[in-house]
């Protein structure tokens, strides 16, 4: 081992010392006006930055304390123990408390309970702990039951104390407990806890005690102060325990200090039919409509409304039970989201009809709920547009888009298997397995949903034509995936359970087979792949979505283009709010009739003279395409890559396709065998593809440049304002660029001579950076370029050296472990990856500083990427039509968090 | 097309507009001692320069002069014009040459008679112009035939000056002064040119003449003044001839202005028997030894030197003919030599008895007479060692290494085809076409050459036992010829003329069949497939030999290790005076009885408890080689790299071993298909190796961590000081060094305490950088690395884009078009993948001042990129062990070169 490197990465990263000003550790929950108070949730949790929120707008919230998560990080420092004196302010804390509520801790008459809770600064749901009603012993409990008058809720609620104490503070296992309340209940003939009488009660307390002595050694401590101390460490520790690690690792939680304490007086709900409790949110989650929104309980405690034992009734219904409270509660609203300014999630408890709140908390909701309530604050004055605008999650946009599954429909289906979620919407029918298939049963009318193991460039006619797709392997950016993203047509894809044997026309899950006539429902929001045919509801692009958009124009500086292949996409982006075209590819375009087998005729050639008479039967379709998707984008400009697949995509691999070509073509099986053969590569990825393709094979450049021109010159003599731009893919070396820049220029100026067109026909030539070389050499290669286009996909894949098809045999692992935050290809590695696009960026505008500089890749339509594109300074984004809106959005946020704006 | 930008890149090129100053076009080829004289060859070309240098050293050169190829520039920049002026200038030289010849030009009686030849910067023999005699017409041819009493040199230099006048300056057709040539020499029975008596040749001028006028439509020029403009026009226009562009493209000739043109009196080797014409080295340019080394034809003229009609003698037997000449001659020899500080070549004429010297110039060697000829020349107190380092051609020191065919041995055989020179040698035998027939054959006692269309990892014990490795496709960096370099063994690959049919045991080569009882001899120096056993010699490393790499030890301060997998290569790369192993590769360790078995069964299993069970097997292998190789190189590094290929390497392909696989394994065949298919890649380059491995099945390294700690320990218990390195392959994020450090460290430390090692054990631990990505995060990963080692192999391969694989399907265009300046993958590219280099060696500084930095992938051992590695600043070079001795030299010239030194 190296002598100057002590220790592992881990070790060295524990030593960090902190300090905790002495001051600071506890905060008491100050009162209206009390100007002290701090409401930071990284020290006081989320929780207990929302109690002391409240309670110094006067809210009534039971008065308490909270120790911050500073002193949780010391007490993990000093190796699991309470930093001198703590106790001290704890006990001084508790003082001022008794002071306030005119009762003692530990009093034998009218004693104060109070509650101990964690709350860190993020949400960690069901991970931490709770200890109610501590300050009751053998002592307090029979005052309090004489004084309560109601013995019962006097002994559930020491029984409860003992419970949770002995588990969460001692570890004593919960099915101790469990099982002797089971005797309990079942001698007393009792069907739920609440039948127990108070007399079982006792019974119950002596036994858990019992319990507890049995399995601690000691007996339960009868001390208060000794109580509260065991229980605030105890909730210290709950922070690392495995489960809550695991939680933050997979929640990608990190940079906390660990969870505050808060103690405070405890109130109950369930100590007559005046109590009760409940949970309600501003305004409705799911729609966003203004109105409380949320249900209650009777003569209950909070874990009754979450243990669904009882049903809760809607909030609504209040007024019938207290209409005071109801009215209460509506005041909160009003008051917690004018100071809040947001929707938020509350809890409340009321005690013999005096309304407590215990929580607020900002509210979940759904996209839609959050684009209504974030349109309808600003029109009430309680936030700018500005604030709106970050406050809607930008992926929420595309739920506009979609046709969706209603949650009560699918509440009744049968959901077979789940895969994942590769592009949204809900798409339903007969299963076809092949694509052929696909094509023949549509055209005959049928609704078929295609099932692949995976797709290939061969299958795009018959995924076009299914309602969606279903694939049993590849991943997020499979064939399929990007194919049906681009389109925005349902897919999941890598559903593993799925056995799928095409000849027999067959998939098996599990024991079931499942045929030809048999219909599926596929939900690409969440991979759920259904039986039978689920009902969806078609998308309806409401005023609030039109608001958001319009507003997101009105701030955003990134122009947002989509990647189309045909006029119907192109159409759909303009619709969706695209101001361009940032990438058409022109290799689907070969495929289809006619075309496939000129392109094979092409390619399995060794003469020029071969490959120019095919190339001429191809030139009139892709003039057509180009025609028609000029014309859809007219005065917009639309971004055309030259031909970038390596040409044995287009050759068939299996035997009996490949004696159809040999045949059509007249040559012989073997011959067609040994080009396939020839033309096959050891990592086509860095094979013979993009402009390597135009270099060796210059026809094709000229073929599809020729057909440019001649489409836009037809447009403009339709007096259509075609603006096309001309993209060379995959150029690493300046020589590429300028070589082949030369060749378009004089394509260009040999067409439009031809057609004797003399009009100006502007037509920016610009380059897609993706290789690394390209992005590192950006300064010469730009002095070639009109325009920058990144592809992100493949910079990514040579960046990092990782095959986009065969990440996912470590992929996995890389994420568990924490080698990497996220898959790059998903979200754009900003330190690597992005530093290649920043170092691009600036030497590219350094050698030409008119460059025009986009993004193309998947990359292009994910808001954390976007808002990056904005901060290195692209001119715009482009990605599929369907994610048009999300970009619109998360390009607005990102101009607006620049300018300091925050949600 | 873009308004702003103009023309395409050739157009904007040709704009530059140039300017002569007008004393400098012409330099007069000044008497010794004269000041004005200007040697500068860019501007007076290779020839005119060296004329200049031995005029003015007093040597006898026919006076004359040359225009600048300043002028040839401007002649183009003006389409194709004499610069105004420049004909009087001529004409004011010309007066001055008249004048010290005391002849004139055109005169009737004792014309000046000039040559005009052309002569650029570089050499570019054969590509461009020369014309002969000018000054010769219808009288001046009377007047010289009488002077001379030689009808028959008179008229043969009127003849051959209007042949190539009209050929060379009017365009006439060579073949029509050929046929008429034939026809007088038929008409007077003459076998050859000299032959034709002085009436034929009389004859012949006429005749001549009238080709002349019937093809230019205008009669000779009798004016010699006019002879000469159009003279130095026609050498002008010659420059941009397409053969001489071709010429410069093939050769990467770039940035030269043109041609000079030299005008010179006319001397004649061919007037009697007392004249002659000769070509000399100053030195042996075979051997390097110092004595003149040249030919001579006594009355003859320089082509016929050339010619090869009659066989010149060697300059050694002149003193028989003319002891006088031969004394000038070595006269010249030490006053040339002394001044120009290097052997030189040399062209001379003697005119009745005086010697005339017409060029001089540097002198083309081999590799063995560099080095004898740079050494003799410090001893002799005439350069520098430093001088000397920098003359001597480092590539040239594998000379001195390996077999080699002697010339005359080479002379009598059948070149059956040739393929690329993959690794230098000589190696004969019987043909082996398969591996299994190689090591059975050798092992019978046999010499075989092994022919494979391609090697693979399954190939390498019968690479290992061949003479020699043959193959039919592949490149320079293809399996077999990286391997074999890797051995130092004799390698030809790409011989595409090879048709091999390994089952039927036979090769084809056009029409002819050969099996496995012929023998083929191949030259790894010249890529030569010879017929039958070819003699060559072995290697002696000569006292010179060590002379130059001794000095070399002295100046460079690159660090050269090798490569080496084996102790039998670590000891080899030791005698070649490498300083330590910079990179042991451990999966070659893999195949092999025993030890492929083992690790098939880890690659088979799902479970990592069968894993471990089979790595333990491996682990006693891995250890003894890693004890070998360690002590084999005692007291100096060697960095082992933990495994990088992807697993599916090692399972067999093809269905016989797969049934022999899953027999020894006791599982189906379809349970072997099925895994090896699940690992198969679209794109391995780029999937699941390297690092990636150790991540996803950390018990490998572990296993290969735990064998070099055995290793190491049991050297040092053996008093062997072995210093092994671990170096981690395919890092791309910091991540991952750091978790596999952790690995590795932990591993470390528990084999040690296994080991009950109480010594210190000090194993840095580093990475390579061949991934973009690490490259552009090097200062972060740099925290976690004692080491750099920069895998530029991988680098180019992901920087570019390019699979090493693939890219001979477009590099030959990339090359022929000049997209590339050369083979990414021969020498770096230090434009892109250089900048990477560089930004990783500045940051990873930044991140880790005490971090090592070298070089591992196959540029370590290529002398360009040396001299890139040395200028970044690397600590060492790893390379091949043959080529050890030229990467010592050439970072002894990189270094000298930065200290200002020339050669």
């Amino acid at each position: 081992m190296n002598s100057h490197r002590k220790g592992s990465l881990q070790e060295r990263k524990g030593k960090r010392v902190r300090k905790v000003p002495h001051e600071k550790r506890i905060h008491y929950f100050e009162k209206l006006g009390s100007r002290s108070t701090e409401f930071s949730k990284e020290r006081l949790g989320g929780k207990g930055a929302g109690l002391a929120h409240m309670r110094s707008l006067g809210l009534p919230v039971p008065p308490g304390f909270v120790i911050t998560t500073d002193v949780c990080a010391e007490y993990f420092d000093l190796g699991e123990k309470l930093p001198a004196g703590l106790m001290e302010e704890v006990r001084e804390n508790l003082a001022k408390l008794e002071k306030e509520m005119g009762k003692g801790f530990g009093a034998t008459e009218d004693p104060l309970l109070v509650s101990v809770r964690s709350g860190a600064a993020a949400s960690m749901p069901g991970m931490m702990e709770t200890i109610l009603n501590l300050g009751l012993n053998d002592e307090t409990v029979a005052w309090m039951a004489g004084a309560m008058e109601n013995d019962r809720t006097a002994y559930d609620a020491y029984r409860r104390l003992i419970h949770m104490f002995g588990d969460v503070v001692m570890g004593v296992d919960h099915d101790h407990f469990e099982e002797v309340f089971s005797n309990i209940k079942e001698r007393y003939g009792a069907s739920d806890d609440s039948e127990v009488p108070a007399a079982g009660l006792k019974e119950l307390v002596e036994k858990y005690k019992q319990i507890y002595e049995k399995h601690t050694g000691q007996g339960f401590p009868q001390e208060p102060q000794r109580q509260l101390q065991l229980a605030i460490e105890a909730v210290f520790r709950s922070w690392n325990a495995p489960r809550a690690v695991r939680y933050r690792e997979i929640n990608h939680l990190r940079g906390f200090m660990g969870t505050a304490v808060i103690v405070q007086t405890m109130v109950f709900g369930n100590l007559d039919d005046d109590s009760g409790t409940g949970v309600a949110f501003t305004r409705n989650p799911a729609t966003g409509e203004d109105e409380l929104y949320g249900e209650f309980l009777v003569n209950a405690q909070g874990e009754d409304v979450v243990a669904g034992i009882r049903t809760p009734r809607s909030v609504l219904e209040m007024g019938e039970w207290n209409p005071v409270v109801l009215e209460e509660l509506q005041e909160m609203k009003g008051i917690l989201e004018s100071h809040f300014k947001d929707m938020q999630d509350l809890e409340f408890t009321i005690e013999r009809g005096k309304l407590y709140m215990l929580q607020t908390r900002r509210g979940q909701r759904t996209g839609a709920a959050a684009v209504r309530i974030a349109v309808d604050m600003v029109e009430d004055g309680i936030i700018t547009r500005q604030e709106a605008l970050l406050r809607v999650p930008s992926e929420g946009m595309t739920q506009f888009l979609l046709p969706s599954y209603a949650a009560e429909d699918k509440a009744s289906v049968r959901v077979l298997t789940t895969g994942l979620p590769a592009s949204p919407g809900a798409a339903r029918g007969k299963l076809a397995f092949t694509a052929e298939e696909a094509v023949r049963r549509t055209t005959e009318g049928e609704q078929v949903l295609l099932v692949r193991r995976e797709t290939s460039p061969d299958d795009v006619d018959g995924m076009h034509h299914a309602q969606g797709i279903l694939t049993s392997t590849g991943g997020m950016t499979s064939h399929a995936a990007v194919v049906a993203r681009g389109w925005g047509k349902c897919c999941v894809v890598g559903a593993g359970e799925l056995e799928i044997n095409a000849k027999q026309e067959k998939v098996t899950i599990g024991e079931e087979e499942f045929g030809p006539e048999d219909t599926f429902s596929i939900d690409g929001a969440t991979g759920e792949v259904m039986l039978g045919a689920v009902p969806f509801s078609e998308p309806e692009l409401s005023g609030y979505f039109g608001t958001v958009m319009g507003w997101s124009d009105e701030f955003r500086t990134l122009g947002i283009r989509a990647n189309a292949d045909t006029a119907e996409e192109a159409e759909r982006a303009r619709d969706f709010g695209a101001t361009g075209i940032g990438l058409t590819r022109t290799e689907h375009m070969f495929f289809g009739p006619g075309r496939i087998e000129a392109m094979q005729e092409m390619i399995l050639s060794d003469s020029k003279v071969v490959r120019e008479r095919a190339l001429a039967k191809l030139l009139p379709y892709q003039r057509e395409d180009f025609e028609k998707i000029l014309t859809a984008m007219k005065g917009l400009p639309v971004t055309i890559r030259l031909l970038d697949p390596p040409l044995h995509e287009f050759l068939p691999r299996d035997r009996k396709r490949q004696e159809f070509l040999a045949e059509a073509l007249g040559i012989s099986l073997a011959m067609v065998q040994k080009r396939v053969e020839a033309l096959g590569e050891a990592n086509p990825m860095l094979g013979h593809r993009g402009c390597r393709l135009a270099i060796t094979y210059p026809e094709i450049l000229v073929m599809q440049v020729t057909a440019i021109v001649e489409a836009a010159v037809a447009c403009r003599r339709n007096r259509v304002r075609a603006m096309p731009e001309i993209m060379i893919p995959l150029v690493g070396a300046k020589q590429e660029l300028a070589l082949l820049r030369g060749l378009v220029e004089q394509t260009v100026e040999e067409a439009m001579k031809r057609l004797e067109y003399k009009g100006t026909l502007e037509i920016p030539i610009g380059t897609m950076i993706e290789v690394p070389r390209a992005a590192v050499t950006a300064e010469e290669i730009a002095e070639d370029a009109d325009f920058f286009s990144f592809g992100t996909n493949d910079l990514t894949q040579m960046a990092f050296g990782f095959s986009r098809d065969d990440i996912n045999s470590f992929l996995p692992d890389y994420l568990s472990q924490g080698v990497l935050p996220g898959d790059p290809f998903y979200s754009l590695d900003r330190t690597g990856v992005g530093r290649l696009v920043r170092m691009a960026v600036e030497e590219g505008l350094a050698g030409n500083p008119g460059l025009k500089l986009g993004i193309c890749g998947e990359h292009g339509g994910e808001p954390e990427s976007i808002d990056f594109f904005h901060e290195v300074g692209l001119d715009y984004v482009s990605c599929s039509s369907f994610r048009v809106p999300v970009a619109r959005l998360a390009a607005a946020q990102a101009a607006l968090r620049r300018e300091g704006w925050e949600g």
